[in-house]
């Protein structure tokens, strides 16, 4: 604060007051230290002249700032400054930004700002919403807020009751220590606000009566809705900062987070209970953090909290799964034949020429690694998650329930939308086109209300057919992309190999050389690729200029969320289902790019590959995206910003260095750019411990250890590095629930895919039940090798210089096909087939039966928590009760009729003139947006 | 009506004016011809003497009616008649009945009933609902109301608009000559009934202001919460009814339907252009019948008839398909090459000793008509049909959403709902059983709730799990009852052709015979069962004791849903899957009862059995239901209960003869007893449509033709033969849906199983892609029979007197085996894996694609239409602006302070207390309701 600089002229609340010269305790309110700053506008000026009588102190201020007369107190505000040599925009922008916060004021709100002293600089426009402004907006919005009343929450029976209690002293260290609300079992009866019955409210003092995330709500409210007619017409703050006459809006935060004295607020709250990774083994406050962030953000974090949560019971099962592999090791029929050097299967060279016949005992190794993951526990374990993921969604159904209850958010209405600024341009843009300027003057009676009218002032999916052709094209062309890449990494391993394999010192470890630098390929990749598709879905989106930005979102959402499905699971499908699928046979392979034999899978069978891919791109796409993307990106982001400041003439810094206002603070953060990459990333990885868990049952673990960072990691960047986001009122995480559920429909598939076709669990249990001779695995790895008489093999094929000690004539290779000598050799046998039976009848028994299994639960657990659907029955009850009674006691108590016929207006519209001057403009408003209709 | 008989008192509307004796335009209304019946009780009462001079003229109607003074009229009419000795049953029901017509009277409702002038007969209450109490209602129920305000409706655009038009033009005789809501284009706003808001509604007459179904409905409702403290504190008139106290309650229909006057009312209307057969082409005028019926039985006929329209379509379709099999029946090579005598494949004999060996040619004929059901088209036509599933239910969606928009059903809230007499009952014993005399005081203080207050006081789980427990035993046996009846008709099938074909005159016949008697059998089983099945399924329901009469419905109709689907289903599901798949083979028979070996299929294969089996049971079924229950059991009941009236004495039957009064006639109707089997009845021809569409390519026909009957059947049902039902507000059909669309995605499934293993259209693609020679299907027949080596043959089953014309040693059956000459003879073949895997691929893949194109159909359709969510949006708009307009008009009319203050009053309580004093009683009794709870 500098109070010789910026003497306040208030002529509002305390106009006669004297400024006051002390430090204030907060650096969120006006100059007066009354009026909280609740949202601020800052933009930059530029001047070409500086005239040197502004400077001074004493005039440094200019403060808008409307009062209860309604006049216009803009004119003071615009003599203050005498116009320079503008340039042409500049002049433009400040006219606009001149009229745009006079119709704010016209609204109702309070505004201040600095003196555009320098030649150029930032100025914060401070913007306060005094009690009238937001009583009436409240009523608007139908924001529920608690009444006078409360009440008890039912309890449960006596022994969940004991039960109850026992889990709450036991998880009591594991609660993080902020204020409830009171008491758990007592809730406010809640009711949305009306500026009539007032008396039902506990309002004990307006300046707080709203909190400040509801506070900065209903500014942005206004301000969303404000227009500007200089600006084409342009409705709202985000038309504004599209067209870069603000720079940026936004609430202020509550405070400093790390700030050494004992002062508490909320962001310090938060910092010091959940924003910190040594907090990381307590559940989340989200009562406090809806109360900050707003509910849309709460949702988020009680979303990410159950999903962390519900990763522990499967990551230990995960766990167990595990060990049953590790553990069983040794008593595996299979791998124990492998690795018997007396059975001694030859194999058919790996490769053309350069490779020579091989033992199948030295792959002996790979095979005992392929057990831990492929054995009968797996088939169960991904039963188990696919319920699980049902279990999931359901119990977040019931979570949402339960949170909507005591946010208060059963009943609201979806709140209509403002079309976005691009589509009014492209409106307008049509419009123009259409009939030329007798259009136009029928545009500027309509544009207020951005409605459909006719044909002409929407866009049809004629004008939107380039914009969906460009959107189809692209995503082809992307998914494309990635299918070639994926294709380009398979020839790079083919190639490579073969490369290696001719060189006898590198020979030795081919396959893991290939495969590791392979799968890093990858990874790299689907980074690089996974930040370029999110661009270019923004783009696209942008570019079917969908009409609203809830439309925008959820479009943005699922184009983004197809191409980094596909993205990133492409080359893990490529392994799953289709590696070593289309070699052909000894004899008669297929090549590709002529000479080059199509790879194989590891002798231990294609699982195990599938396995590393897996964790490889899970845990590499995880720790990169997590700390370069989400840690290193940002720090680098600031230091850049740091290193620009220093380097410009520090003019600017004049007010910032001394002791910056919280303005100042969080205009020096990062904005919020909305929830969208968090439920991507968490997505994918649900994708990733669902999709493949058959392959793979430490993906829980996994996740889950990233998923306990995940949490403060975005709490850390939400309290201290992003400026403060709007808090949005939302029921529900929206489409995000449907791709969820869409992912858990297609892991049941996916999974009985793995199991059936990737792992050698069907075989097994075919050879066991069908062709063993003593019931017992014994022999197995007999059966699935087929025989093959090597002087068939092709002219040029066969190894040189063969150093195998023994002489071949029949080698021996991974399938069911006939013997050499059958009557039809190397057809695909009877085993083959019956086994592939097997496979598909597993897939649908497998299919169905989960299928069924998750109906069931879906079915067996209502969305709606018992308890809960009680409590709202019952505050409905109560909610009759209560007004009956206040209205009793109201008409006691203001027995003369004169009073009565003053308090007894109607809702909404007959106040009585007096009390509200600027409440009737916002009806008026509204009213006429609808007025108009009637005409269509 | 009978002046001379029955003279008014009336002491509320014009207790002075002399009593009309001319004959009344209506006989619907109370004795001064004023006051509109809205509901009427009846009860039988008895009387041990009768005294004789309760008979005279004059004070044989004892009139109930309650004014505005509040005092007991109630006492007045005590005194009429003088107690007999009636016995001690008949008097304590009397005396229920008088208090539970005190408290209606209490509530404000207007009571007229007739002296009990004989020993015994049938007493009418008459119940009518004057203003104020309608009023009062409609505002505690929510009940939206079209106020002044009109807009228009918006149009699409051009092209759709012509569109339209012509459509319009073309279907307009199609139409149903009702009065339409003034102009399709405009639509009234609608706003929830309330008292403070009168200038907002258009009340030119309130008498009619509230429609017949309305007025109707809001008695029912003051019935239902109406309670009777003697008898034992029970809660409305449906436990009344339950206890005997009183026989019926129900609303008046609108008139007679066959009256032959001009004069028109909506049930002649109804009759006249919806309700007979002859105007089966035209639509169904459903906001008639919603205006009539009210939304629940309106949404059932908008479902029927929506579903009616959807199978026109594909009953086009499936004709198509059919002919396509008529027109390729030439060109169809294996049933050529069955037919072609020359082929000359010796078959081995169908049964023991008895049956020769027969020559493959001779099944010619049913090779043939297999044809017409087992081609190509059926595949693409059951993908149709899976889809045609998903788009019925979308569209079923939007027409509801539709409905919903037009009849002002967006945002109703759940009512809730009063607990059951027997809930009720149920929770009185165990209370009694818990603590003695002590609870029954207490409940005696919350019986008037029936809210959850503690464990005590409602059911937990213990109490229910006896009737849990007998309804699963129930079920299970009952399932297992149907598995087993349809066994005893498979041992039927065996047994009686093994009697049929020892004699040889039968012989040529046999399977003709048995499968047409099996048949036979089957339905009538299903349709006793049916009946069983509907019958034992209300008594389970009814054992859980569910709590409310929403949750009865639904458990009940699952129940009995499972229990018929079971019932219809399963012998088709046999003949589908299992029949002729456990025959065993040539040499080694499977046997059942020692010695009757399994049946197999027909050589056309058993999708020509199937096709049988269903047609005959869906249309058996869907005659016999049709005819014998709907049309003929009504009509014997009807012919029944007039015998037996005729054989009492005629003593109640005076007023009757001559010039029935309405509720005399609609005594004399059967009551609703809800729309639950024309529901079920549907649902199980919906499942005929889609489960088996593969086999049955014409069911889609058949059930369209009983549709066309079956709406006007109902219909006539409802507006002839039935009492009318209460008008009863819902948004949706329920549970109804969840089953559909259950059986929807069960089709997939059955469908891809019929094609894949009932059908030979697998073996016939494989054949031709993978061994034919030259890529078309001749030899297939060849291909499909195994050889046997007759001498194989077991002792005793060789045919005895051989008469076949050839020496045999080798003889073929259906199946893939390998010859009597591989070294492993008889056992599966490799094509049989081959051609096992090809079918188990077609499931998975049909299944998945099919699934996965209803996903993108339902994600494709919006639920909501665009053109209703607009007007939605719009509504919400315009209404705002027409309260701004209608108050500022107000206003400015009401000038003077203290008119506003007399109409300034708050919503709903604070009236001025003169107006309306039964207007208190009922916010108060809802709010001790409420109030109690926080207590707890």
């Amino acid at each position: 604060m500098d109070p010789e600089n910026l003497p306040v002229i208030n002529n509002y609340l305390d106009a006669n007051e004297p400024v006051s010269s002390e430090a204030c305790l907060s650096r969120m309110h006006f100059h007066d230290n009354q009026r909280k700053v609740d949202y601020v506008l800052t933009y930059h000026y530029r001047k070409r002249g500086v005239q040197p009588g502004l400077g001074s102190p004493g005039q440094s201020l200019a403060i808008v700032s409307n009062g209860e007369t309604g006049k216009e107190p803009h004119a003071g505000g615009h003599g203050d400054i005498e116009l320079g040599p503008l340039d042409a925009l500049e002049e433009e922008r400040k006219e606009q930004r001149e009229e745009f916060e006079h119709n704010l004021m016209e609204a109702g709100l309070e505004l201040e700002k600095d003196l555009e002293s320098k030649s150029q600089g930032s100025i914060f426009v401070r913007i306060h919403a005094p009690w009238q402004v937001l009583a009436r907006e409240a009523e608007f919005l139908k924001i529920k807020v608690p009444t006078k009343k409360m009440y008890e929450i039912k309890s449960e029976g006596s022994i969940a009751k004991k039960f109850n209690e026992l889990l709450q002293t036991l998880s009591s260290p594991l609660k993080p220590r902020v204020p409830e609300h009171s008491n758990n079992k007592m809730k406010n009866l809640s009711y949305p606000f009306s500026r009539e019955k007032m008396y039902l409210y506990n309002i004990q003092d307006k300046d707080t009566f709203f909190d400040n995330a509801t506070r900065s709500r209903i500014v942005h409210e206004i301000l969303k809705r404000t227009a500007c007619s200089r600006a084409n017409n342009t409705m709202g703050i985000n038309s504004l900062i599209a067209n870069n006459i603000y720079e940026a809006a936004y609430p202020l935060h509550d405070g400093e987070y790390d700030s050494p004295g004992d002062d508490t607020n909320d962001r310090k709250l938060l910092y010091r209970e959940w924003a910190r990774y040594g907090v990381f083994y307590k559940f989340q406050p989200i009562d406090l953090i809806r109360k900050y962030f707003g509910e849309k953000i709460g949702l988020y974090f009680a979303w990410l909290g159950l999903y962390t949560s519900f990763l522990i019971p499967s990551s230990v099962i995960g766990v167990i799964v595990f060990l049953y592999g590790c553990a069983t090791i040794e008593e595996d029929i299979p791998s124990k034949e492998m690795c018997d050097q007396q059975n001694a299967f030859t194999m058919c060279p790996l490769c053309d020429k350069s490779c020579d016949y091989w033992n199948l005992s030295s792959a002996c190794g790979t095979a005992k690694a392929s057990h831990l993951f492929d054995n009968p526990a797996t088939v169960f374990f991904s039963i188990f998650m696919a319920l699980w993921a049902t279990m999931f969604l359901e119990n977040w159904k019931r979570l949402q329930m339960r949170l909507g209850y005591f946010w208060d958010l059963t009943g609201i209405e979806e709140e209509e939308e403002h079309s976005r600024p691009e589509y009014e341009t492209k409106v307008r843009e049509k419009m123009l086109k259409a009939s030329g300027k007798s259009v136009v003057q029928k545009l500027g009676t309509n544009m207020t209300e951005n409605e459909e009218e006719d044909d002409e002032d929407k866009l049809t999916w004629k004008d939107r057919f380039p914009g969906y052709l460009v959107n189809f094209a692209s995503i082809l062309f992307m998914i494309a992309l990635t299918f070639s890449i994926v294709f380009g990494v398979i020839v790079y391993r083919i190639t490579t190999a073969a490369a290696l394999s001719l060189n006898k010192s590198t020979r030795s470890n081919v396959r893991v050389t290939v495969t590791a630098t392979a799968v890093i390929i990858n990874l790299v990749v689907i980074l690089v690729l996974d930040e370029i598709y999110g661009a270019v879905a923004e783009w696209l989106t942008k570019i079917e200029v969908p009409k609203t930005e809830q439309t925008f979102e959820e479009r943005l959402i699922l184009k983004a969320f197809l191409l980094k499905f596909v993205n990133a699971y492409s080359p893990i499908f490529y392994v799953a289902f289709f590696k070593g699928r289309f070699v052909g046979r000894p004899g008669s392979y297929v090549y590709v790019f002529d000479g080059y034999r199509m790879e194989e899978c590891a002798p231990g069978g294609c699982l195990m590959e599938l396995c590393i891919q897996l964790s490889i791109i899970m845990l590499g796409k995880q720790l990169i995206q997590n700390n370069i993307f989400e840690i290193g990106v940002p720090k680098l982001k600031k230091l850049f910003r740091k290193l620009k400041d220093e380097t410009e003439p520090g003019e600017t810094d004049s007010t910032h260095s001394k002791h910056p206002e919280q303005w100042d603070l969080d205009y020096s953060l990062e904005p919020y750019t909305g929830l969208t990459p968090e439920y991507m990333e968490m997505i994918i990885q649900f994708g990733f411990v669902t999709l493949f868990v058959a392959s793979f049952p430490l993906a829980p673990v996994f996740a889950l250890l990233n998923n306990i960072i995940e949490v403060r990691l975005d709490a850390k960047k939400f309290v201290t590095e992003l400026r403060r986001p709007d808090a949005v009122r939302t029921k529900d995480i929206g489409i995000w629930f449907d791709i969820l559920s869409g992912i858990g429909k297609f892991s049941v598939i996916s999974n009985a895919f793995v199991i059936a076709i990737t792992s050698d669990f069907i075989p097994r249990l075919v050879y066991q039940y069908g062709y063993s001779h003593n019931g017992t695995l014994h022999g197995f790895v007999n059966h699935t090798l087929s025989f093959f008489n090597v002087s068939q093999l092709k002219e040029g094929t066969q190894p040189e210089n063969s150093q195998f000690d023994q002489e071949v004539q029949f080698c021996r290779f991974k399938d069911y096909r006939e013997p050499p000598w059958a009557p039809n050799p190397y057809e695909f046998s009877k085993q083959y087939w019956a086994i592939l039976s097997a496979r598909l009848a597993f897939v649908i028994i497998f299919q169905n039966l989960v299928m069924f299994l998750s109906v069931l639960v879906d079915w067996m657990i209502p969305d709606i928590p018992t308890d809960i659907s009680d409590q709202i029955k019952k505050e409905k009850g109560l909610l009759v009760d209560f007004f009956l009674k206040e209205e009793h006691e109201k008409l006691k108590l203001t027995d003369e009729p004169a009073q009565r016929s003053l308090g007894g207006g109607r809702r909404s519209t007959s106040r009585a003139p007096s009390s509200a001057p600027s409440g009737r403009s916002q009806p008026g408003s509204i009213a006429s947006s609808g007025s108009q209709h009637t005409n269509v």
